[in-house]
């Protein structure tokens, strides 16, 4: 109800005029997440009381910062659902998400209540390759809206991949999360089944950036919402597909980490893996965090600074058109039986075209990084993330099914 | 580092006089836990650099107030471990334990910058009834130490059962719990094999009463640190054990909620089923959130008001000596393949003897409940948790051990 995210505009102004006391400092520090982290914050009262926009030209949940836990749920169409189930299914996650987000209850929830602290919820919403078909739209889907190919260094588990619909839910509070996603898994479980849900969390002082559980400093080079690169690079501009125009994509791999092994590594090897030190995150080339790296920095024996074999070398883009937003979350579950942890990262990304700008990195990354050794890619699943809804009547993927109904 | 546990005198003294305004509000509203939540909090400042003081008569994580987050981790002791196997890990622990608690790094710690976020983090150490016979000290092992007996409610499922030696860990930001429990697990890993690990959280508004998955308001009726009632009941006087002053024993139950059948009753049965409202968590009896409940109430029919079947009916203490803290957290995991949910509560309870003030209590809910139809208990472990560290140079159990090196 308060506190609703800033449209993306306003919030560059604000971010290059500096008016505000919060963007002057995050835009300083970070990557200037573009909604709530720019908008006025009162201290003094309850942060779960804090609401993100839900209608808007592109769905919450990119754009808008990270709060401290998500939860990734994957669902299966079930068989013979027909493309009228899905248009409804629709309209029932966009009522809820437009209630959950504002701390409204969803009609009928059941434990009203638990919708009372909304702490910056918000809920995506995204196609998996299978739901076009099912939806007999397969010419509509995008082309890089399909399974990423094989990588030598996967170790996947189907138990983590793919999935025809997806919901990433965010907030600042767990019992949040768990209400939304309850409440929108049961009230359309009549048309699917839950394929995987995958929980995680960040935390960070205001300003600063999350560390992941390695101990790095984890999304520093980024791109900054409200920029004109994020605006190219994230969201589509309809030119090709319509329907899609102030979509994206997402890639969520969910990455094992081998904290055992990485364990022996101390700091020094650790900055040269990932190309950074450890306790600031400066690269290695020198200076500061948000200092840009210089690849071609050289020690007085001529030897790169930063490794070219270090993970930030790697996944450096090559062109300007490589890159994405990077909006993961760490993972740490029961270890299994003999095992001491059961971590790692929710890796998600969000760009306008996967095969253009997440492959080439992904696939130099798989090639080769230092990091590799201590990372194992145990799931893997790619979105389309439809626009967001303008306002109230609209449901999400609205214009992807009404082209088809009108022009099909 | 700031911000340390208030001792308990000087808090009641506060919440009494009502000297501080947090203490006002606490004391109006809860039940007023003993430290972090009386203490002054500057809101300008990083919640996240907030600290529990670590040494004291007692264990952090019992009478301070339940930050969002909590690990309960269960380790089985290694074949042929010793004595000084165990009074050497619980070295370990209690000196990583006061290092990670104030926000300094352990030694050895392979991710010291994950410590820099203390964020209220308690360790809470438990001896779980087999550790007193592996350190040949069944002797000394209290006699409600045991696990609890089989209730024809049970549906226990084994990996959630039993343990050791238990680590509560507590802290209001979902990284730091997970790295200290990587960190104090992994430090004693030649000892020891991870049992079990369940991962709990808890959302309220400053002052108010937490929900659990259910919806309900849970925790209203407990009893307050600080408050005589709280020292007899909780806290052991060592009369009968030397080795205990100042400790007390541990009681948790995983119980899994139905809420697919739970979603079946609307707010009045729900109310009908616990005895409060729904929505205030009010008794049946009338009145407010605390008020106290009058079983006796009747309507003009003269039917009871709150039920005698209801939960808090069937829970309330026969006689004073029979209550006991209770400080649980709710559980949220992945869902089981077919299901849209798996939800609960990590039931915790404090008390000075499980015997008298916890079983007859269990015994009854056992037998009659009106809740039992939607909760099944599915784990169940027992712990005597040892007094606290004075000071620098102790170990957590010490008395227990040196008890033993001297009259045994
Ligand atoms: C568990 C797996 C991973 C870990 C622990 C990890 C960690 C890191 C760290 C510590 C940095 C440096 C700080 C920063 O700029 O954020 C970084 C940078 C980066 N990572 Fe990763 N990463 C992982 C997987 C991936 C994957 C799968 C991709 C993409 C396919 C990726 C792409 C990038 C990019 C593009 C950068 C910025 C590089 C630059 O400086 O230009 N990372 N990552
Ligand atoms: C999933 C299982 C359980 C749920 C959802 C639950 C929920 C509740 C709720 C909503 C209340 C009322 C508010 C309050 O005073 O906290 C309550 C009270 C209470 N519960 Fe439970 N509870 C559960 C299990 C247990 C167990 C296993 C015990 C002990 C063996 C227990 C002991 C109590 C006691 C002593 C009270 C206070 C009764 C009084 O008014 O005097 N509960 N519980």
């Amino acid at each position: 109800m308060a506190d609703p995210a800033t449209p993306p505009r306003l919030t560059r102004r604000r971010l290059l005029g500096g008016t505000a006391v919060a963007a002057g400092a995050a835009g300083a520090a970070g990557i200037g997440w573009g909604a709530a982290s720019l908008t006025r914050r009162d201290h003094d009262r309850d942060p779960g009381l804090d609401t993100v926009a839900f209608y808007g030209e592109h769905q919450a949940g990119i754009a808008t910062e990270p709060p401290g836990h998500a939860a990734f749920a994957a669902y299966d169409l079930a068989a013979g659902t027909t493309r009228e189930d899905i248009v409804g299914l629709l309209k029932i996650w966009t009522d809820d998400a437009a209630r959950l987000t504002q701390g409204m209850p969803a009609l009928a929830d059941t434990e009203p209540e638990l919708a009372a602290r909304p702490a910056r919820l918000t809920v995506t919403v995204g196609f998996g390759p299978r739901m076009f078909a099912v939806a007999g739209l397969d010419q509509r889907r995008p082309p890089w809206c399909n399974p990423l190919p094989p990588f030598t260094i996967d170790r996947l588990d189907p138990a983590w991949c793919d999935g025809d619909l997806l919901l990433q839910i965010c907030a600042e509070e767990a019992t949040t999360v768990a209400h939304a996603v309850r409440v929108l898994s049961k009230h359309v479980k009549s048309l699917v089944s839950v394929r995987w849900v995958q929980r995680g969390f960040r935390n960070a002082a205001r300003g600063q950036t999350m560390r992941n559980l390695m101990g790095s400093v984890d999304g520093t080079v980024n791109i900054a919402p409200g920029t004109p690169d994020f605006e190219r690079l994230v969201w589509d501009d309809g030119a090709a597909r319509p329907w899609l125009a102030g979509g994206t994509s997402m890639v969520l791999r969910r990455i094992a980490m081998n904290l055992e092994t990485w364990d022996e590594l101390d700091a020094d090897g650790r900055a040269l893996t990932v190309g950074r030190t450890v306790a600031e995150g400066a690269p290695l080339s020198g200076g500061a965090e948000f200092d840009e790296a210089d690849f071609g920095a050289v020690d007085r024996y001529g030897i790169p600074k930063i490794p070219p074999s270090s993970h930030i070398a790697r996944a450096h883009h090559a062109h300007d058109g490589e890159r994405f937003l990077r909006r993961g979350y760490n993972y740490d579950d029961a270890p299994a039986p003999g095992h001491v942890s059961n971590s790692g990262l929710l890796f998600a990304s969000f760009q306008r075209d996967i095969d253009t700008q997440y492959l080439p990195v992904q696939q130099r990354l798989a090639e080769f990084d230092a990091l590799n050794q201590w990372t194992i890619p145990v799931g893997s699943a790619v979105f389309a993330i439809p626009p967001g809804v303008p306002g109230p009547g609209g449901y999400l993927g609205q214009q992807l099914f009404e082209a088809a109904a009108t022009r099909n």
